[in-house]
Order: structure tokens, then sequence, then C-alpha cells
């Protein structure tokens, strides 16, 4: 018998697949791939001066000291640690609930930290912990960074937005939307936010809001999933809402990707909430998340944690100093980009044109509204023949929204990339405008 | 207004926390460090010896001069391809590709593996992948993996169970499972199994089977999940599923926590199928799997990729050769607990028992089947007053079972504490025994 080749039916497979969450980083990778010499505003990656291959080896060794000398481990024990399967919730969260305390005014016991691969999973297996029912509801902000939408794709959880404006989320807008659930029989569970410099608006929640924002969080009962991967670039920041948490409605979602290094896949969840068990038994969150994350990648690779590990040891669990000359970087960065835009679209032609762009303080985002479909074929144009490429804003938008948007990156290229880049977007919105006159 | 602490009732959180698969390693755990000095016949985990960190570092260096000297890459691209966002897939496929084809006859395009956190999250987004339908069931052996238990409970899977022999799984009975499932109108996925010295079992599936099943997979439209750990300690080995597959039913899962180390977190899933999509255009399993992972860790971190990928340059791609001291080393172990056995509960005590367990040629694995329940109290028991920790068989099946059976571990102690534990369980199974005339 001769079989014939095993094909499966793509509409057999998650019909998460086939959601513009999922597929748009691919179309974003494939046009940038085939057009290497465009200048790219879309990537939302840091900026390559700041690696450096042979630090990998220093790091891997002051974390070895550090064990050694700090924690008073035997060889055999820091072999273990850097071989063995591990805790589940990771071996480097005593230094980090160390950094949250100095950088963030966080203060938490390591137990409650669970270190995961990635901020990505930190949403995931917390969406998991807590969205289980068809009726649980995860509230994000409208836009919102793509991996939670995806995340929530994945795991067939349903997502209610709730809008945005320069201030961030509006807290009353928060439990509109919680309240409009409830009378439907839903349960709105958490609401998702990146409060400072948000991927993909730039936008930062205020002071005011975010005290706001934690008394409807107590009112509506929600929980609120704080992600601040940008938070660093503040000068000077605003509190964490975490840092401003007295009754466990917010779980952290910490970051490395920008501080250190994206390619180590670390991230941490601050989960310091009470559990409490039908058999009277109380445990806390990060318990929780520890058992769903092992029957998902089991633990965070004892390498990628060391290197972190060693990094902390070294900037005396410090990030925000250590970093000084990323942070000025980046935030000069971001003002080239928003003096170049000004430069190339002056004052009277963007009011002509319907042209207009917010001006972030700091993080790695401005979005440029435009007054025409800013979709996948503008953006192949885009590239081809002008040598530009941008993040369509539509893909921040879970059931539509944002076709006249597009989302600026200021992080991964040089300021005077940032400067042709802007000289390049100039031409294409302008030519664009007037072609449709 | 002073708000009450925030308290989350474990009623309320993911059902599959409360499941037996994700709470068992946490009091095997337990039980463990409250009882440090019991010999751990337990743990799966590889033996430390075969460990030292200053490897580490050698490694690292060994893929970054392959990247420079074999792929071409300049500076720029290696420290992009350590410290960035990487391929989705990952970035030591190619690697893979060599390894697999070397090691285990299989013979697949590298963009058809996707490198991922570890086998287990490879599970997770096969399962993800294909199993979406509240019809869709997943078979597995009886007993299993705890992993792919938990990952199918985390999903909300539905499972079937398939009871195996010593020459592993019958191809009869997994027909007659999936006939039986679409009889009620369920549709019957993928057969996960570990075909060589299953985890927990210690059987292997027969050579006559291999083939047999892949003609009932093709008969019953089901994809065969292989995830083979130990396949690397046969001598002769038997040839792998995948590499038998002419038709596109195999799916490969591969680790390297037991040829490598397991607190990398790196290991692959082989994934050819062609995929057809819905506007008649192609793609592969692996670019879908891809795209799942993506929103789960976003990708498998780099450095740990590093480091596994410079073992594989040092070792030219052929592990097998490069592991010959790690194999001969769980062989004579595993063949000195057998003994250890004989000779503690010898022929006419194990027969007026009615204790008995099997042989396997190698692997990590043996099952002791005892006449009374191998339960968490006796484990405790074992712990305090014999000094000996092993595994309960019933954490391995998923709706009861194995209550009369241990799993035993070879792995991860010296053949002198293997015969001591072997000493102290015999005592045990004595005592028991007797006590319960």
């Amino acid at each position: 018998m001769t079989a014939l080749l095993n094909e499966i039916p793509a509409e057999d497979l998650c019909p998460a697949l086939g959601h513009p969450v999922l597929s748009s980083a691919a179309f974003l990778n494939e046009v940038s791939s085939r057009y290497p010499e465009a200048v790219s505003l879309a990537a939302g990656r840091p900026y390559d001066g700041f690696f450096d291959p042979a630090e990998l080896g220093d790091n891997l060794l002051a974390y070895q000291e550090h064990l050694t000398e700090r924690e008073g481990l035997s060889p055999g024990e820091v072999t273990r640690r850097l071989f063995q399967y591990g805790r589940t919730a990771g071996h480097i969260h005593d230094l980090i609930a160390e950094l949250i305390a100095n950088d963030e005014g966080i203060h938490v016991p390591p137990e409650s930290i669970v270190v995961v691969n990635g901020a990505q999973e930190g949403m995931l297996i917390t969406l998991r912990a807590l969205c289980n029912a068809p009726g649980d509801v995860l509230l994000t902000t409208s836009p919102a960074y793509i991996g939670i939408l995806g995340a929530a794709r994945l795991l067939g959880i349903k997502s209610a937005a709730v809008a945005e404006d320069e201030d961030g989320v509006d807290p009353a807008a928060v439990a509109a939307v919680a309240r409009r659930l409830r009378g439907s029989g839903q349960r709105p569970r958490a609401l998702y936010l990146v409060p400072d410099f948000s991927n993909p608006t730039g936008h930062t929640l205020s002071a005011e809001r975010r005290g706001a924002l934690l008394e409807v969080a107590e009112e509506e009962g929600l929980l609120i999933l704080e992600d601040s991967p940008y938070g660093f670039l503040a000068d000077p920041p605003l509190p964490s809402l975490k840092s401003l948490d007295t009754t466990g409605r917010v779980i952290h979602i910490g970051s490395f990707a920008k501080t250190c290094f994206p390619g180590a896949r670390v991230g941490y969840v601050v989960a310091d909430q009470v559990v409490r068990h039908a058999d009277g038994s109380r445990s806390t969150l990060a318990d929780q998340l520890a058992l769903i994350r092992s029957m998902i990648t089991v633990n965070t690779s004892s390498v990628a944690q060391a290197v972190i590990g060693g990094i902390l040891v070294r900037a005396r669990c410090r990030l925000r100093e250590h970093n000084a000359e990323r942070i000025r970087f980046y935030r000069e960065n971001l003002a080239a980009l928003l003096r170049a835009l000004d430069r190339r679209l002056p004052d009277d032609v963007r009011h002509r044109l319907g042209v207009s762009w917010n001006a972030p303080a700091a993080g790695f985002f401005v979005v440029l509204r435009v007054p025409f479909p800013a979709d996948e074929n503008l953006l192949t144009v885009s590239a081809r023949d002008y040598g530009v490429v941008w993040t369509p804003m539509s893909y921040f938008f879970a059931d539509g929204g944002g076709s006249r948007a597009m989302r600026l990156s200021c992080s991964s290229v040089s300021a005077a990339d940032l400067e042709e880049g802007a000289r390049r977007l100039a031409l294409l919105v302008l030519d664009t405008a007037q072609m449709r006159r």
C-alpha cells in the first residue's frame, strides 16, 4: 500500500492561527527581509550597540561568584544550579526582589516572584490562571500590545477593549466596561495595561489615574496586570501600580528585554496575592503560577537566568543606574525622531494634509496619524519605493481600528538613520496624501 | 477607605491546578527536601557528575566560532544572534537537522524544525495546534509521562488512555480506541508515546509494532507524537518512528535534557507535515507551530541555544558518540539497580510476597509492583523511616490506576547509592508486606 502524503487542512488547526494578531509579525518580518536596505521604524527591539558577546562569559562568572561567595553554595551546588532542572519559579528571584525594591519601590518577598521565559510567558500563565470559565473576560487597553492579544486568543479567552487617550486608560471607562460585562452575565477578571510609554501608543498613565485605577479595581473586583518594559526610561519615573498596591490588586509583569537583552528570554511575574483553598489552607498566586508554568516550559533556562543574574549582581541590583547610558541614548533617539518629523512635516504642511503625531517624553514609540489607510499594501510600497518600514497600527487592535495610523519606533537605529527614515517617511506621506486628492 | 486584602479563592483559578498531575511533583519535591538524607530513586534527572561549569563558556565560544567561520557571519551578526529577539523557530535548527540525520536517521529540511524551550513546550504547542474542537481527543499510552497529561489538562484537551505492555503500546488497541472515539462522535487527533525506555515504565515499543503503528496511524487518520528522550541509551537502537515515516504521520519531539543538560531548556519539534490553507497555499506544520510559540515564549533563549549549539559543534553533530561515557554510566547504573533488587529481594522472597519488577535493557526507569498501596502516605514513611524515596506510579495515570507500583529511577545517583537505596527499599517492602499479613 502506498499511502499519500498526509496534508493537514489549516482549518483543522488552532483557529487563532488565522487571526491577524498571530500572522502580522510574520508579514512585517517578511517585508523587512525582502527590503533589507529600508530604514526600520518598525522594529521595537533594543539597539545592537549596547551588546558585547564578551560580556556573556563575564556575567556567567559574576553569577557563579555570587553563588559561591554570597549564597555560600558548594561547587556541587553551583553545578546543579547551572545544569539541572531547577526550582520551577526560578533561582534569581531574590536578586529580582532586590532590584524591584531599589528601582520600582515594589517590596515583596522573593517567594512571590516567578521567573519566566520572557514577559510573554508571564502573560500566558497569568491568563491561564485567571480566565477559565466561558464568561471570564480580560480587559485590555485598545490598542494593546500584540502579545497579550495573541496569548488570549491562543487560550480561547475573550477580551474587551477599553479605549486609551494621551493620559492612558480612563478609570471610569474601565469601570463602565466591567459593569457592562457583568450586566451581560460575563465576569471581568483583569485589566492588562502598559502604564509607561505604552506599546504601541507611547502613552503614559497619569499619576492621578494610577490611584483612581486602583480604586476601580477594588470596587469592581478586578486584578490589574501591569506590564512596564519601558518604565525604566522615565525621568523622573511615576510610581508603578504595584508600588501603590496595598490590597493585592496588581500583578506586575517584568521584562529584562530592554534593560538587559531580549535574547535571554528572562522575565518575571510578581504575584503576592493570597490564594485560599477549599480546605482552608492558603498559598500565594506565585505558587499557582509556578505550577502552571511547570506544564508549559518546566522552568526558565538556568543559563539564561545565570547571565541575567550576573548582570544584576554587577549592577548591584540597580538597573536604572546601570543603564544610564542606554536611557540617555533612547531618550535622545526619540527626541531626534520627533525633531525630524517636525522638520520634514512642518506645521503648515501637516495641518493642510491632516497628519499628526504624539510626542511622548520617552519610550520607544510614536503614533503617526495619516489621512489614508496605512495598511499592508502601503507598507509594501513604503518598503519597496521609499525605503522605510513601520508598523500598521491596525495590528494592535483586536477587533478592527487603527487603519489610518502607523507605529514608529526609534529604538533600534542610530540618530542618523532616524533622520533619514523620517525624510523617507515624509515623502511617502506627502506623495500618498497628494495622490488621493 | 481601607480595603481588605484581596484573597483569591482557588476555585476561581484554572481547574487543572487541582489535578494530581500538576501537584504531584510538588509533593515529591517537598518530601525529598524534608528528608535530604534519603537516597533518591525518585529523581529522573541526569547524573551531576557529567557537568562542569567551565564548559559553559567554552561551548559559547565554540558556537560563536562556528557562526563566524562556518556560517560566515560578521561580528555584528554574531552579536545580534546572541542578544536580540531571533527567528521564532530558533537558530540552531540546521545543527539539529544534521544531528538527527546522523543519530536518528531522520532526514528533514532544517526549516521543518522548531527549537523550543524544552520538550515540554514542544508538547504544548503541538497539542494547541492539533486539538481545538471540544471533540478533539489526544490518545496517550497509560501510564504516560506527566508532562503530556499536564499540558493537555492546561489546555482543556480530553485524553484517552491506551494500555501499554512490555513491548509498548499495541497498535490494534490504538486502532480500537480511535474507532470507539469516532463512534461516539469524537475525533482522535494524535497518539503521544515514548517509544524507547518509556517514562515511567521503561518499556520499549518493539520493532514489529513500530511498522504496525504507522499503518494504524495512516488508516485511522492519526498523527503520532514521538518523544524519545532516552532513545540515545539504546544499543543497538531501534529505528525512530520518524525515520520510518514516509507519509508525514509522525511529529518528533526532541530533548537535550539527557544528552546535554536539562537546565538549558532546549528541545525541538520536527514537523515537516504540509499544511493546506483555504486559499490553496501551503506551509509546513513547523511554521504554524512557530506562530503558536511566538505567543507563548516568543522564542528559545539565544544564550541557551548557543550553549547547546556549541556542544553540537564540538560533537560534530554526533551525540551518541559524544555521549559514549554517559551511555555506559547509565546502562551500568540500571544493571546495578536490577542486580541489587535481585539480591535484596531474591526469587523465593519476591514470589512469596507478590513483588515483581521489569528489567529494561536501558533507560532511567524500572517499575516495582508491590502487594500494598504505594501511595503518598507510604512515600512519607519510606523517606522518614527508611531513607529512600521513589515515585508513586499512580502519578502517571490520568484517571486512576497504578496504586500498587513504584517508579524507580537509576539516573541521578552513584552505583553505591543505588545499592544502598535498594537495600532500604527492600526493608520497606518486607516490613510493609509483613505488617499487612
